[in-house]
């Protein structure tokens, strides 16, 4: 067990190791040598957990979902809002996150499957529009395939500009503007009337993502 | 004015090689070697014209925005429109519009001021916007340096998704769907009622622009 619990710690180094690096120097001129000397750990240790420096920039890209948990609500819109509201504090707040989605915009990181995390995305805001749209919570003419796709490509943009230009200290702002714009265009009336995007609920969101983390873990 | 022309031409020349070498290996990673093994001039010729590394991506980052030209309109929401089909047609033809959309995303082209070509589009928008209030084609709500700034993120997202997905080869598709999410948000239904977002009106902007191009240059 001890031994299951030093493997699952090395794994993690490496993981933030190689997020680390392929933040400061991009996917292609990252290196093995450069993931080493940053974790600490050898050649053996590196290999045995990732066959390849693709498999690390994957699983990179795979740990943004990691104990990402969002609870049921009522309203599916709520709750697609919430997920965008968590994963805003964590691209703020988590390293392994901004390189995650530093990576998926890498158009250098040939040999990558950029792709699978926007389709994650993607599946996840779908699901829930569908749902939204059963129980009457969205307009009409609203197609969820569309609209999951705009959802995606809007708030993948928002992110780049808040970055590039204050990078991120302005996410939060920038996102529910993007939401206040969207929204009206995706839901009904009364369902807009109670969505809850404000910055206390974010935080309480996070609060039970990692309270729901502990309890699995043990 | 041979000499002028020519000293144009190697301009061109060179600043197109850079936006190859650029989209190529990333800005951190290209050099001025590559680039004057791509343009085929001489290390003279080419700090005659750019000093360094970091002007020459300025240089890309900004042309972008050259010849950049869209008619005055009667409603301004069709201009903005105007401006991001125009945009679109140009991002999915033009090497050099390209390489600018990926410098200004390149999180490690450290020295460059990315910002700047957002605060241009930024700036473009806020103002058709301010004109748009001004005739009274915008929702009562509306905060023009707001939503410009949603209108650009949003933007900038679509194209990294439809990058990422399908190297742009449904970029428009899922321009207009944007704009079909957007518009009901910020214009008064008279006006949506009349918006002109078709293929046919994009290829139309751009001969437009080319011939405006053509006889400036004349």
């Amino acid at each position: 067990m001890a031994e299951q619990e030093r493997a699952i710690r090395t794994r993690r180094t490496i993981l933030f190791a190689a997020a680390k690096v392929f933040q400061e120097h991009g996917y292609q001129a990252a290196t093995i040598s450069q993931i080493l000397a940053e974790a600490g750990v050898t050649k053996g240790a590196l290999y045995f957990h990732f066959p390849s420096k693709e498999d690390l920039a994957q699983e990179v890209l795979l740990s943004q979902n990691q104990d990402f948990f969002v609870p049921d609500r009522p309203s599916k819109i709520q709750e697609i809002v919430d997920m965008v509201l968590l994963h805003t504090y964590r691209l703020q707040t988590d390293p392994l996150v901004q390189a995650a989605v530093r990576l998926s915009l890498d158009e250098l990181a040939h040999g990558v499957n950029r792709g699978e995390s926007f389709i994650h995305w993607d599946n996840l805001l779908q699901e829930r529009l569908e749902k939204a749209q059963a129980q009457g919570e969205l307009l009409p003419h609203i197609v969820p395939a569309e609209t999951s796709g705009v959802l995606v490509g809007a708030y993948t943009g928002i992110q780049s500009l808040s970055q590039a230009l204050s990078k991120h200290q302005d996410l939060s702002t920038r996102v529910t503007a993007l939401l206040r714009h969207l929204l009206p265009s995706i839901a009904v009336p009364s369902i807009l009337a109670s969505v809850d995007m404000s910055q206390d609920r974010m935080l309480k969101l996070h609060a039970d993502m990692t309270a729901q983390a502990q309890a699995q873990a043990q």
